[in-house]
């Protein structure tokens, strides 16, 4: 019996409840859960806004712990050792996406939440509970100093989603990146690409984001409802990453790509974006591209870059009980910029 | 005094008219023309659906002639060569884009109708008419048989749309390939894209043209409106080259490509397509791109490809004051699989 967070219907808000987890397997680590980062998927999914909710259910997939079990054919874990479990628990392991370490486009991706599994009750539960039993392949080390632990869990979900486009369109030295959203992306998505080289543009709606913005690590900041500030910027970036998903103008960001320029989204919007212009594709050979969180090497690759960097996420702790709150308190953007929950509260 | 093709105002036809050139400057390479291919962009600008045309208009830039004079600094052209001209007469010559040789890119690319010139009458006007003067850097050579001339005309639009798309994202052997709409530009990127090697998949509206698309070169034909037909190539395509301008749904073409999949649009609609769903991006990294024309060197590199591979294009040759006609048959799709005008007609 694991005691876990979570709800039993979309107008019900999360509670206390007990969840089975399966013993581990040959190839499983069980993992006492530390600390699990706040997203703002776990509300969507809670609360029913995306189709095909399953109850109960216990969002959570920024994970952070210690091994406290590992199964017979673990080669890579053992007790003890600090390690990470972000979105993907299983995937088909023999696809071309699987085979390229991009198991996060694998077709029989398993999310940490509300995937299929033969575990009770039928499909996965999450990181708000105070332990999991993963495949050690899912499973992450963690090189980060322990007293930063807290801090390291949203790295496994706002980190890779921003770390791994920025890889993926070479945000490095020489490299002009714009950054659209200050929020637990694109907090994440500055702190990367400044790390990375970059010259990096944060883009908000919030004249007073700047200093944060600055502090956080951009180079230069841009308050995107500032024309004669957009304008200023017209064909200079080679990649910018959008953290966005609330429906807006795409074409304000496409012109400030240079030739051959991506803009990239890592946000779905519930209601589609206004049709992007074409001609602001064609006359410059600029894309639009999308990009869902990351593969399980590019995870474990984040997080060593993270861990020589120094980065971490800027959180704010909560108790397990506090969550419905902080789901609140996201919605209005009243968080800098991830809440994690403390799950010793759950004991 | 020159005798070319065009007209005054956008509700007139086209009449005959007599136009100047300018004297050859040192750089200038003077080109009496063989033939012109009519392009849809030809009848947007005359009838002025394309803001801002300025009459007299003189389309046509899908030039093909002889050099009948080169200025004192000319150095790569001499009397009696065969040469194109195609889309771009001008361009600054000093930015990155010229540099990089796109200078279909340059901020101050100049078309070869409608564009700026200190000329008379202010505007440059197009290949429909007896001569033209250009300079060197914008002149191309033909290297094909000189009784093919006339089905050259097509490439220095049509081809160099479709083949710089399919080179810049790596048309080739071992590649799956789609080009959307089998018209000018359609039938062009099919013989280009099984010539580069690339496996070939043509799509159509219309489940008539299925013999004449593997004729052109296709491997296979799908017939978009034919959702089962659809659906069996889900998830395969490297690339697709999309050349339909009216507005239409893009995810049909999104969820076919694999994982890093980029479905390239080398028309504008005149209104804008669906909003295509960002999901359809996210979930497997794909991009949205466009692109226009080519630039100057991989227009030369694109007219020696088709030298050595014997690509042409399909045409209908006309005489100059069959046009008016040639644009009506071209909207309702009358023509196989481009119009070419016989500038001897003009004299």
């Amino acid at each position: 019996m694991t005691i876990a967070f979570g709800n039993l219907a979309f107008d019900e808000p999360l509670k206390r409840l007990e969840i089975e987890r399966r013993q581990p397997g040959p190839d499983d680590v069980r993992i006492d859960i530390a600390y699990c980062g706040v997203c703002h998927s776990d509300l969507h999914q809670a609360r029913g806004e995306w189709a095909g909710t399953l109850y109960p259910c216990v969002p959570g997939h920024e994970i952070v712990g210690r091994v406290s079990a590992v199964g017979g054919a673990v080669t890579r874990f053992k007790t003890g050792d600090l390690v990470g479990v972000g979105c993907i628990v299983d995937s088909c392991r023999h696809c071309y996406q699987c085979d390229d370490g991009l198991e996060n486009y694998c077709d029989h991706m398993v999310g940490t939440y509300n995937g299929p599994t033969p575990d009770a009750p039928g499909h996965t539960l999450g990181g708000y509970s105070q332990t999991i039993v993963v495949h050690e392949h899912y499973v992450l080390h963690i090189k980060h100093d322990e007293d930063q632990l807290a801090a390291v869990a949203p790295l496994l979900c706002a980190g890779i989603t921003t770390y791994s486009p920025l890889r993926h369109w070479n945000a490095g030295p020489g490299k002009k990146v714009g950054i659209v959203g200050i929020g637990g992306l694109g907090h994440m998505g500055i702190k990367l690409a400044h790390a990375m080289g970059a010259h990096v543009v944060a883009f908000t709606t919030s004249d007073s984001k700047r200093e944060e913005a600055k502090q956080l690590g951009a180079d230069e900041v841009v308050v995107s409802r500032n024309s004669a500030e957009m304008a200023a910027h017209r064909q200079s970036f080679d990649l910018i990453v959008n953290t966005v998903a609330a429906p807006h103008d795409l074409d304000a960001f496409l012109v400030l790509l240079k030739r051959d320029g991506t803009l990239t989204l890592v946000g779905a919007p519930a209601t589609p974006h206004p049709s992007p212009n074409v001609f602001n594709l064609i006359m410059k050979r600029r894309s639009i591209a999308g990009s869902m969180i990351g593969g399980i090497p590019e995870t474990q690759e984040m997080l060593d870059f993270c861990a020589e960097h120094g980065i971490v996420a800027d959180i704010e702790m909560i108790r397990a009980d506090e969550v419905n709150e902080a789901y609140d308190r996201m919605l209005k953007g009243d968080v800098k910029y991830r809440f994690v929950i403390d799950n010793s509260s759950l004991s």
